[in-house]
Parts: structure tokens; sequence; C-alpha cells
């Protein structure tokens, strides 16, 4: 496998955009991603679309090589790869391994979802069908009801709490605050997040993540190639994805997830590093209690010590390990396929130190987690300078 | 890039079958594809599903590890593949790009579609959004409505017949008539065949294929391996995917796909052999003139001569090409998902000498060719002993 590259990101701002349809989205993207990576559509060798509903959300199916045909691609392989609200990072993987391996050369990778043309009860069933329909759903579980069972049982065995989850939120929505491409940039206080109107208890609305229409591409190089395009490339240190079952149920344990372990522990075996070698990290925090299990799962902090490793700041901005510097799906929006590549740009503006007002201090090794549904699918990707 | 085989073939009956649910289907197909390739699930190393629209036919998303976790396999890459009714064309296309690249050894594939239990509105809905819905659909286009007016512009342009298109449903009717796996074993008569009800002019009843449920197969490994598993490895010889324009209007010879020329073209290089050394084919006979571009797209004939090739019998079960030997999509059934690796099954069965009375007499190296949409898609396979 031959060391591969990011040589280019291009986003949309994430939001609510009534005048935008999902392929002007994910062209604006593809688009943006392809000047910077001083790419040329003809020079795409194949192409990856993370999309979780989109013939759900707007009707459209065959959505691959009907976004890169606008995009000036065509006669090349163009394919839409779901897992749920990890689509976009399963894309990037499929472009990292084929690159790696050395069947292309230049590969884009677009995410998009487009939600917010949905009434919300038919956006909440929608996203319902990446649980099991026959168990979970049937049974009258949507995904905050999940994730609440989840917090719960973290609560009850490892004393994780209500105020823990909150600061999550504090911290995520403060970042996203003074990030242009968040959707909702909107400081909430400690008291503020707390008192948050009931979800589905013990969530509230501040642990939810929102729903957002965006598009986010990155531009796959082999690592050799790269100084072709740019001075600045970012490395594909690692990258794992690893299954589990959909339905919560089935879970030995639901205060972690498997698929982020597996995908962690295989992704630094890839980089030669450890948990510890991280220096800021883009997590999936669909749900506050996600982002505390996530931490827990990367390895960044023992079981049961996401929440107090929050309390104490580890994870703020100026903190030793920033987590979601971004805002996160929290306040920078979960449009939910372009969440995975979405988490990738992110990284790769703090490596190159283009984070603007949200620029962590050490930022040459991150890592960004993309989780689907409740977990069944994960996948980790570590990037550096 | 190594040499790749299909170690192992698995699917089920193609037809309508209210009392089965899509999973099942599926790990239908994969257990009997694993035991065929005496490959225990904890060895598969990776998963790739493909299947159109699961989402808006049962409304389950997230199905590649949902069905993963049903067959014993968890903790790997497990991804649904969407390219319209070349979608498991496309998930075996990345299993053979992945193996071949030295990334994994054991992958399994599972394409999968479960069409009957919507109404036939919804399903004419569900399919009709692989074509372009901002404009072909919303002009009231469906599926049958494009390929009509490919089918005109075919007869005006090359002089192809209406009996010509009904001789393609006439041979695969008799050939799926034959097929235990078929959906539709009915024998049709030439004047049966033309005077079909009315679809959409000219095509008529007889000129389009099936709505079916169904699942189909494949283990791929690499072939300096294949000989630990199976005696009887068929090889993959080539393959390429490429895309095109999605809407009809935006291409600029509906006569003809450009996505199928252009990854024929390239599966025929990777192979090292030419047109003329196909012995049998199956095509994507989404209707009956699909057919007849196939064999031109695919330079089985020059263009223009599909037609008059079928009615003098080259592609008939005992001609000298035979072409949709297992019936086609035309009496065999489309179960869109289910299409592509159908397809590679059949071949292999073949190749094997192990299609009972469908067997060709020529049978050491095949072709399979999987369309989506109206060829914005398409996958061109070849396997040989």
């Amino acid at each position: 496998m031959r060391d591969v590259a990011i040589i280019g990101i291009g986003k949309t701002p994430f939001g609510a955009f009534p005048d935008r349809d999902l392929r002007s989205l994910a062209t604006e993207a593809g688009s943006k991603a392809l000047t910077d990576a001083n790419v040329k559509p003809s020079e795409v060798e194949a192409f990856y679309l993370g999309n979780f509903a989109g013939p759900s959300f707007v009707g459209q199916s065959h959505l691959a090589p009907y976004i890169a045909a606008s995009l000036g691609l065509t006669g090349i392989p163009a394919v839409r790869c779901e897992a749920a609200c990890a689509s976009s990072g399963a894309a990037f993987f499929q472009a990292v391994s084929t690159v790696g391996a050395g069947l292309y050369d230049l590969v884009l990778v677009i995410g998009v979802e487009k939600m917010t043309s949905q009434p919300t009860p038919r956006v909440t069933e929608i996203l319902a069908s990446a649980g099991d329909l026959e168990g979970e759903v049937k049974a009258g579980a949507t995904f905050p009801a999940l994730f609440a069972m989840i917090a719960r049982r973290h609560m009850y065995q490892y004393g994780t709490t209500r105020e823990q989850m909150s600061l999550v939120a504090v911290k995520n929505h403060a970042n996203g605050a003074r990030n242009p491409y968040a959707h909702m940039r909107k400081p909430v206080t400690l008291e503020q997040a707390m008192a948050g109107r009931l979800v589905a208890e013990p969530l509230n609305l501040y642990d939810c993540s929102l729903v957002s229409d965006g598009a986010a591409a990155v531009v796959v190089a082999p690592l050799e190639r790269a100084g072709e395009f740019t001075a600045r490339p970012v490395r594909v240190r690692g990258i794992a994805q690893a299954s589990d079952f959909v339905a919560l149920d089935l879970k030995d344990d639901i205060t972690r997830f498997r698929a982020t372990q597996k995908a962690a522990e295989k992704a630094y075996r890839m980089a030669g590093i450890t948990a510890r070698d991280i220096e800021f990290a883009e997590v999936h925090d669909c749900f506050t209690i996600a982002e505390i299990v996530a931490l827990e799962d990367l390895g960044f902090v023992a079981k049961g010590e996401g929440g107090p490793y929050t309390q104490d700041g580890y994870t703020a901005l100026n903190g030793p390990r920033p987590v979601n510097a971004s805002g996160g799906l929290k306040s920078k929006g979960h449009p939910v396929g372009a969440t995975g590549t979405g988490q990738l740009c992110d990284l790769v503006l703090q490596i190159r130190g283009e984070a603007g007002e949200n620029q962590v201090e050490r930022h040459s090794i991150g890592l960004a987690q993309n989780l689907g549904g409740s977990g069944a699918t994960s996948v980790v990707t570590i990037l550096s300078v």
C-alpha cells in the first residue's frame, strides 16, 4: 500500500438552504475541492459519492453519475456508498484503499445530504431507517431514543452526569459560533444546555445534532504525486472501517461501539502510533453522549472517563486535546452524507493552519471518527502533515 | 494487479415472494455462496452489498452491516453500493478491484432487491428515480418511455424492426422457461410477443423485464489462493465500470450507451482479447431494445446490426454466440440490485458446465454487461475458465 494524501478540499456551509438542491451543493463542494487541488475534471479517474438518503430526502437515485456528469466527469467508475451517517467516511475509505493500492492516482470524494426540504416527522422517519426496522424501529425507537438508552446506561455504569453531557454541547456550540461554515453559530450557557426541552430523557434539544443541508469534498492522490498539485498535501496516516450489529439489543455492551474500537485499533496500527499521539480530533457527536463514548472508544481515555475528561476541559479548543474544534455535528450541523468528508475537510484546515478562529495549537496529527447509525459502521481516519 | 477469481456463487430463485423479506433473501444467497466457496464467515475480510432501493422498497437503510451481521460478519468494512440497476455490478467491481490490488483475500458480494411488496405505481416511481428527476421524470418519462424513445430512434436510424425486438423476447422466454431459478418460466410465440399490450409505444409488455424479488452472491479471492477453497475457480479476466449522463437528452446519441462502450473497451484490453473472443454473454435486457443495443455496444456486431443478428439466430441458445441463456432480465427476472451478481452467477454456472438445460456449447469465456438506468452506469465483466 503506497502512501496517500488529500491534495484538495472543498465544502459548502452547512445549514438550511431552501433555495439549493442536492446536486448544486455537491457540485459546489466538488468544484472547490478540484480547484483547491489544481486538478482538472478530465484528470479524475474515479468518483465516490457518500450519500445516506438522497432518494428518500429528494427523490433522486443514481446520484453518483448524476453529480459526476455535472462536474464534467464521465466515462469513469462513479458509485454511491451508503453506510448511514458514515456514508462519506465509507466513500473516503474506498478512495484511499484504491489509490493506496495503485488502482487510481486522482480520485474525487463528495459527501452530500439535503435534509431540510422534508418536514421534521419525515426526517425522523428517514433517519430511523438506519436502525433495525423490524426490531427497535417497529417498537417505536428513533435515534434520540436509542442514544438516550446509551446515555442512561453510561450514567448508571460509569457515573456520567447530565452536566458532563451538557458540557459537550457548551464546548461545541462555543467552537461552532466561531466557524463561518457552521449551521448554528450560537454559543449556549451550561444553564441553557441543561434546561433544554426534553427529546428523549435524559437527552434534551441541546444534546442532539442538527438537521442540515450541505456538502464536503476531498481529492485523494498518491503522496508521491501530491507535489505536482499542491504545496500543502495532508497525509492519510491510517484509516479503517468496521461493522457491527445494527440493532442496539444485539450488542453485548451499549456503552461502547465495537466498530469504532476495531477501526481505531486498525488505524493506529496502520499509522504506527497510539491514541496518545493524536493531538486533536473531530468525532461523531450526533448526540452529546456519542462524543463521550467516542473519547473512550478511541482510547483517548479509559472506559467511563469520557465525562470527567470533558468536564476537566481536556477537549476544549484551548485544551491539551481539542475535540470538535469545528463545532462538531452539534453546532456545525449534520447533513448526514456530508458529515464524514466534512470532518476530513476540518482536519485538513487545522493541519494546514487555516482554521481561523478555531485553529488549535498543536495541529500536526489529527483523527476523524465517523459513525453510522447506533454504531453498525465506524470509519476512523488519521491525517498528518 | 493480481489475478482474481470467483470461488463460490449462491442465488435465490428470482420471483414474487410475499413471504420473504429482503434480509432473508440476501442471507440465503450469501450463505449459499460461502458454502459453495468453502469459506467460513469469520474468514471474510470485506463485504460489498449491491442494492438499488431497499430504503424505498422496504424502508430499511444501512443494509450492508445489517445483512453482514446476520451472516455472522462483524468488524469488517461493509458498505452498500448504489448505481441504479448496476448496483451489484458496481459492488463486484469494488470487490475485484480491492482483492486484485491485494487489500483483501476473501470478499463477499451480495446483490439483493425486494420489489414486489410495493404496488406497481410506487414501483414505477421508485425505478424512475434512477432517471433525471428534474428533467425527464418531471416531464412524465418513466423507464419504459425512455427506452421507447431509444427504440424509436434505433428503428428510424438502422431499420430495426418490431419483429426483431420481439425475437429477443421469444428467445429469452424460451431460455428462461428452462431455468429453474427464473421468475417467468413461460415460452412465448412471436405472435404473442408482437401483440402484447402497449406500455410505451413501440414497447409492449413483452419488451419489458420483470419486477422481481431475489438475491445473488459471489465470493471473490485471489486466483493464487483459489485452489485452497475450490477445484473450480472461475477467473475474472477483465472488468471495468464507466459512467455517463443520467438524462437521455444530454447524450449525444441515444442509440448507443457510451458507458458500455467505454467499459467494454477497457475490459477487453484488461483481458487481452477482443469482442470476437467472447463465446457467450449475459447482457442487461431491461427492455428488448437494450439487448440489441448491448450487442452493438459490446462490439459483437457493427452499429445497427443488433436486430438482424438476433433475427438470424446468432444469439440463440444453440447459436454461435448465445446471449442471455439464463432467460435474461426479461424472463429470469430483474430484482434490480441482484441483477449484476445474478448475471455473474449465471456465467459461472455456464463456465463450470453446470447450467443444466441452459448449458451452452462453448463455455470457456463469457461476458456480463450490467447497465444502470438509461446508461449512466455500465459494468462489463469477462469471466473464463
